[in-house]
């Protein structure tokens, strides 16, 4: 017997395997997972794995390594986040999202700082030991919201699309201002004195780690999406490319000391669009099914190990620390939300209303990036102190509000997200709105965000694409037209169900050649992919504008006649068509 | 900047960035590919770089670490090798590929060890040193044909499904034999005197290895199976199962010091058929991508590096030797096949014809596992003579042979791969043979291999499929029924394409529930992929068997009809049927 040679893979493999396993068996009884948020039982699995192995070696079970968890663990479910990031609801709450990030964060960490501060002075709690740049540096890895924890939570509860993306969108970008905060008041720490030129050194290196890193994941991105032209001849090393460029852009941002979740944000939102464009259909199943594979796997070792890590002999209890803890990061996010939206809600016609605050507020939960800071401390008398009071807090989060936030969010009858996809009839509104917003604010002379939009756009269409895209000379042919097409293309595919790949051209449309070529043109300049979702939204959506037009009715809704009508009257327009 | 922190993941992705762009690149240029085997170009490429390394730092380049070759490049090379091994030819000539692989191998390494041995003697070649033991040793690494090269070289050049299995089965299956001859040598090396109960147990160590890795990798692959019956409600994990499973057979048989690859590929035969019945379609899709992809990397990382590890200073020339080996190499193969085939022929109705042993002898070619094997090699005073001696084979091998192979096989005329999937006429006849072989095999008596086919099919219909697949129970139609049910099944696909997943029944049959809930039931319990294959092959089949049969004419073949007319008359029959 030869462990020693296989220890590292068996190892990894068999930690994955048990991952597996577990979330196959709360899938087996399907009452749980719809009580007990998933976190919360993988956890759970983690304390009795870790109760086992402490009891059976007698020591405490290994922790998990900050390396792990940072280099391979946090990548996948951010990339994943950020590839499926809803783009336009983001762009749309940019503002919002980054004033929570960035302003919330820092009243946060200072908040939960100096009250913790004001609790070490009292003499009878025995902690005047700890320093206030200590409970600053505390305050910076608790304050932070976690977006693997978040993502856990609120993929499960389905709430309205704005509300997500506010608390999706700032777990994620409040990282650049921990790592920025963290590290400083860790250089702090281990400064004797302190200048009035570090403090402002430190506010400057925001701009850099967060402008720095959107600029290192842009370029990997764009780089990712040139790559992609290139790979006609070799469909199958296309998904790599999506997971090698992100990560490269990841490992180069931490390389640099800036944030590595900007940067891969960044990158996976920039190479979508134009890889997506690029790529085979199927590669691209391979890339968003592996994605979300992989960040599954990633998410559930990330809570199994936050549960083996919980047990063990590194805590040191304090009562009041620990508790106040936990009640300082509830208020002072509280406060932060009502304040942050009062002036958000002055400057907005869409507003955040209360109901809205209160989840934001409640569903700041905290996970295994404040885990793995507090273990990446320095060695210090008190640490174990802190690792105590990360872990209450996690626990305290992901238990209590993480279970409570589904029945919570019923009760208070929070907007839910919609159901249906848009309209054929609402995409054109909006997008007719977007140019007449963007025109208004160019008249006007005001810069806001539909200018740039729009300047973006031009820039995308003139530059970018003719860079980025293999094929980028899509006729613009209006919607009518492309139906057409479509129609004929499906009669041509139910022809070919026999023939499929002998008969390349419809029997109809033999004698008319220029059609045909001009029809095989527009068929192959469109990825086969976004033509089935064109295709898709059409067929449903013109059907229903035709019929809802002339009997319109104020008492039933568009999607009120029976399906099966629909359907049967769609079949003999088609067969009469053809 | 903080390299070391990041170092050995960004290194890695470095590495398969470098490997995926090289790709990129030669397919760039169409004609390069078509001349060139990929894998000399990516030696060639490896070359560069290794030379780059040389110059820069004025060292050897790092040498491919065998743990990394072994744990972590060949394990998704073998998994994609059985997960797509054609299972049919393969037991078909299991005998012919058994008798190559353990006989043929013996016979080369017994073969080159003793005549290197000679050579060795004579006194003008100043290598009296080499003893017999070291020779034999030297002989049970450089003798095996490597699959990795194989394929590499062969799935470019399309020969005849039976030559294309006995070469590569051959280069999988003598995995088993090389490593028990390989440790046997070894230890024999550091034994002082040498018993002849050693000896036999060398002998009974082959039967552990071949049966034991064959249990393992059984066991794993119909662990593999049930798992997927659970994993009904997050499909999304499925994928995983496949790769950890084999993986785990891989480690396993390693850590006892079995062969690792003969349990991957029973691992993967074995699950195959259970596991694609049970998962998605989605996940088969990434299953299958993300498997090629993945050994596609391997492969190219695999060859790169041996590119690399042959620049530097391990190298001891001594010409006689190295000449003598390469020799050898082609003079024991060819005899082996000349000798082996002779024997298979006798037993045989389907003989392997002159030009396919011609084939089979020169396609023997060596690769990364030699490579690997030399540098696991005990330190003695002639390593780097064995070393230059097999970098010289692998190389000659790779690049002469697999250079030529191609334009010699357009030479000989080698009978080519058939393009066309067999007919459904075909695959009856197939079918009914098999019954009436194991039919008379079972009348006279004679345990041949349709006999234990037979068993086998029944043994896994009564017990195996009932423990291991998720829906079972397919009601056992006839064709023709399945035909109209399909029919049926399309014109609903056609009719719910404006409606998808809102209208789940025929408007035409709603009136007859019976048979809507027969055709949903039916429907539900085949896989849609399995459901899309078999609907192609019908409509492509049955259509032409009415046409070809009354008017068959002696001097047109069935598919030389124009197919765009059969297209219109599938079309105008499907519309009248509707």
């Amino acid at each position: 017997l030869d462990y020693q040679h296989v220890q590292v893979p068996f190892e990894i493999t068999l930690w994955i395997m048990l991952a597996s396993l577990a979330k196959i068996g709360f899938h087996l009884y399907n009452k749980l997972p719809s009580v007990v948020p998933e976190s919360c039982l993988l956890i759970f699995v983690g304390l009795i794995m870790g109760g086992i192995i402490y009891v059976l070696n007698d020591k405490s079970p290994p922790v998990m390594n900050s390396d792990i968890f940072f280099l391979y663990l946090l990548p996948p479910i951010v990339l994943d986040a950020g590839y499926f990031m809803p783009s336009r609801p983001f762009f749309e709450n940019i503002g919002t999202i980054l004033l929570y990030a960035v302003v919330g964060t820092i009243w946060n960490v200072f908040g939960i700082g100096f009250s913790l501060y004001g609790i070490c002075q009292v003499k009878a709690f025995h902690l005047q030991d700890v320093s206030l740049l200590h409970n600053l540096l505390f305050g910076s890895l608790i304050a932070a919201v976690d977006p693997v924890a978040v993502l856990a939570v609120f993929e499960e509860i389905h709430v309205n699309e704005k509300l997500h993306i506010l608390v999706f969108g700032e777990s994620l970008l409040n990282d650049a201002v921990t790592v920025v905060l963290y590290k400083l008041f860790r250089s702090f720490c281990e400064m004797p004195t302190i200048k009035t030129t570090d403090i402002f050194a430190g506010v400057g290196k925001f701009f850099v780690v967060g402008l720095g890193g959107v600029l290192v994941g842009l370029t990997f991105g764009m780089t990712a999406a040139f790559t992609t032209r290139f790979t006609k001849d070799i469909r199958v090393i296309e998904p790599l490319f999506v997971f090698l460029y992100s990560y490269l852009s990841y490992l180069t941002a931490d390389m640099f000391h800036l944030s590595g979740i900007v940067p891969i944000i960044a990158c996976a939102m920039g190479m979508k669009r134009y890889v997506e464009a690029n790529i085979s259909l199927k590669s691209h199943t391979t890339v968003k099914y592996f994605m979300k594979m992989w960040s599954s796997v990633s998410d559930t070792l990330i809570f199994i190990f936050l549960g083996v890590s919980t047990i063990g002999e590194n805590h040191e209890w304090n009562w009041p620390y620990i508790c106040f803890t936990v009640i300082f990061c509830l208020v002072w996010r509280a406060l932060g939300v009502l304040v942050l939206t009062f002036f958000v809600n002055r400057f907005h016609v869409n507003t955040v209303t209360g109901k809205d605050q209160f989840i934001i507020a409640y569903g700041g939960l905290r996970g295994a990036i404040c885990f793995s800071l507090v273990f990446l401390l320095p060695d210090f008398h008190r640490k174990k102190l802190f690792i105590a009071a990360t872990t209450v807090v996690i626990l305290f989060t992901v238990f209590i509000q993480g279970m409570t936030i589904r029945p919570l969010v019923d009760l208070l009858a929070v907007k839910r997200q919609r159901e249906s996809a848009p309209t054929v009839g609402e995409q054109i509104h909006i997008r007719f709105l977007d140019h007449l917003l963007a025109g208004i604010e160019d008249i006007c002379g005001h810069w806001g965000q539909y200018y740039w939009k729009d300047k973006l756009e031009y820039f995308n269409s003139k530059y970018l694409q003719k860079i980025l895209l293999r094929e980028y000379d899509q006729p613009k042919s209006s919607i009518v037209l492309l139906y057409e097409k479509l129609e004929r293309k499906h009669a041509i595919e139910l022809a070919e169900a026999g023939q499929l790949g002998h008969a390349p051209s419809h029997p109809s449309l033999l004698n008319d050649n220029k059609t045909v070529i001009m029809d095989k043109k527009v068929e192959d300049a469109l990825n086969p992919d976004v033509l089935e979702n064109i295709h898709e939204i059409l067929a449903r959506n013109l059907y229903r504008i035709r019929r809802t037009g002339p009997a319109y009715n104020r008492h039933t809704l568009p999607g009120d006649t029976e399906p099966v009508e629909h359907a049967k009257e769609i079949l003999i327009l088609r067969h009469r068509s053809l």
